[in-house]
């Protein structure tokens, strides 16, 4: 049942991230279950009322500490391969101290994985007496450069998320409920190789202008304009998120004039990309079409986030944000023009920095796509 | 797509959750989302990485601080019917300060839910400049006790998954792995009225003598003995979570015999329960039988778990824990026996205790299931 890289990709991530420990000094790193836990030794587990961590010394070898009871399903992950060493607990004992242990060269100050949970992390602040600091800023450029297996792995969430779009022509009809075309996609995304449904946003007419509406009992009437934003993780777990609009029936000329340049914002701001260029340039790239246009007031979210593990994560793609784009990071490029009470739309795509430009994921046309009615 | 009870139900906990913490001397409650939240206002927002947070303080008008993008959402919650105060944020605002402004009467101490994820945690912390409490101890007493509309639902969910055990002989048979049972069992969780799937055990053979297996691609055998514990939520959103022993044909009689002792073992825990009995005591009333019996030490885990919104919540029934069962409290009774490499099995009821005893909320029968080979 599980699913996993090769034991050297986690062997190298471990290693840089006590790399990373030790130039920001640190005692270490202590990660309970979430995203980073399954991306430094792919594994799934869940975060129950027992803590598992890994505890991730600036130097020396790494350690799990975890429940005898888990002991079986922490094996299927690279814990075995890598020769981390595994402190298992029963109850009684205290995990927290085990930590403590673990980490040995205290009180330098401790970095803890952004997922961890306050079930967890305020025992810890107690028995490690001093405040941990968040692991995001020494994981950050490590999660956010996606190594080849990984962009493999997101090459295919998007190949399959393009599959299901190219499908989606066939749901949509006057008649037919948000509710019933949503359950349709979600049979669709397993269908074309997704290990589960993460999101569907079927936003038609009106609904079309929230951009976090999810799917409701609308009845489609022809002349709508649906806003389709689905994705989910496909095995060994990367995520696919793509967007594209769609018109049942002809659209209104102004609104194939609005939506004409939405597209125009969108490839703008992936035309912008490559190393060098700030976050924050993409998202204004978008931002200054749409606003020369007259249509920057009804661009109410940011450009785009970054994808992998999680459907969102760094880099985010967002005015302040001045990070330095570099080969190998992938986000989402998702303008969006919302007009309350009549109708919105987005276009959006994952992309990969590549040396001297971008990779787009999705591959399906910009265009509003008009179904028959 | 909302699903929630009448917002009084919400206002009585509101005000409940407020005086206890004014009881615990707290200045108040931050709740991120998560099942806290949800038994709160019924809000199902997840955890994203812009804060969301109710801001209950121990007297006066409860805050939620939600970002503008997710205030639509929200709004499917009780907080309008509640009139709870909304503060929303964009980005460049500080929410945490907007956390601090909610709650005033600093500095008493403030008590945080206990899903409230590091990345929120730690910089609530610094705004408050005083390390939170967990609110559990403030909230543990109003969760653990279920409400009518709470036993209610979750009598619903204990049906529905009694429903899905009536199906499991049919998918038993050898030949077929422990992969495919489970993928039948998922499609009757959901037709059987479940909202999804929250867990399917599997455990053939020698995986039923590890209680934490989910499933694997083992074929089944004649013979085999087989655990199935099985569950999901039931909207709007309590778990049902239940597991029988089935056996491929008839058994070998020292496993009947063995089989035989598990079943006196879990209806001796059931019969102890009644208001004023600790959870120790029944955990000690099902370990007693299999231990005068010579089986103790293939009982490896505790007797059960108290479940509502979460499949695992207080109380625990657990040696050591000398929590005193009330009316209304709804927990697992699961005893099992697991021999290494060769076979384990576990009965497991919900229950909910009553004024006099405990009412099962699992009605199929306890015997081994003996399917036809």
């Amino acid at each position: 049942m599980t699913s996993r890289f090769d034991s050297t990709v986690y062997a190298h991530r471990l290693a840089a991230a006590a790399t990373a420990a030790a130039d920001a000094g640190l005692a270490g790193l202590v990660i309970t279950p979430g995203y980073d836990l399954r991306y430094l030794i792919g594994s799934r587990a869940q975060t129950f009322e027992r803590l598992t961590a890994l505890v991730l010394p600036a130097t020396g070898r790494p350690t799990v500490v975890v429940p005898r009871l888990e002991l079986a399903a922490l094996r299927e992950s690279a814990v075995t391969d890598l020769g981390i060493a595994v402190r298992d607990w029963v109850d009684g004992d205290d995990p927290y101290r085990l930590v403590g242990d673990a980490l040995g060269a205290l009180p330098a100050a401790v970095a803890v994985t952004d997922s961890m949970t306050a079930l967890h992390l305020l025992p810890l602040t107690a028995a490690l007496q001093t405040t941990p600091v968040l692991a995001t800023e020494v994981l950050r450029e490590l999660r956010m450069i996606k190594d080849p297996s990984e962009i493999d792995a997101l090459r295919k969430a998007g190949a399959a998320i393009d599959r299901v779009h190219a499908r989606v022509p066939e749901f949509l009809a006057p008649g037919r409920t948000e509710a019933e075309v949503s359950a349709d996609i979600a049979a669709a995304i397993v269908a074309e190789g997704h290990s589960e449904v993460a999101f569907i946003i079927v936003g038609s007419g009106p609904h079309g202008a929230d951009p976090h509406h999810e799917c409701s009992d609308r009845v489609l009437q022809a002349g709508d304009i649906v806003v389709v934003d689905i994705g989910g993780p496909v095995e060994p777990g990367y995520n696919s998120d793509s967007t594209r609009t769609y018109s049942l029936g002809e659209p209104d000329p102004q609104v194939a004039q609005q939506y004409s340049i939405l597209q125009q914002a969108q490839r703008a701001a992936v035309e912008c990309i490559r190393p060098g260029v700030t976050a924050q340039q993409v998202d204004a790239a978008a931002r200054d079409i749409l606003t020369e246009a007259g249509l920057g007031e009804y661009f109410v979210h940011r450009t785009g986030h970054g994808i992998g593990l999680s459907v969102h994560e760094e880099p985010y793609i967002v005015a302040g944000n001045d990070v330095t784009l570099a080969a190998g990071m992938a986000f989402s490029v998702e303008p969006g023009i919302y007009f309350p009470g009549r109708w919105g739309a987005r276009i959006e795509d994952i992309v990969v920095v590549t040396e001297d430009g971008a990779e787009s994921l999705n591959n399906r046309p910009h265009d509003l796509i008009v179904v028959g009615v």
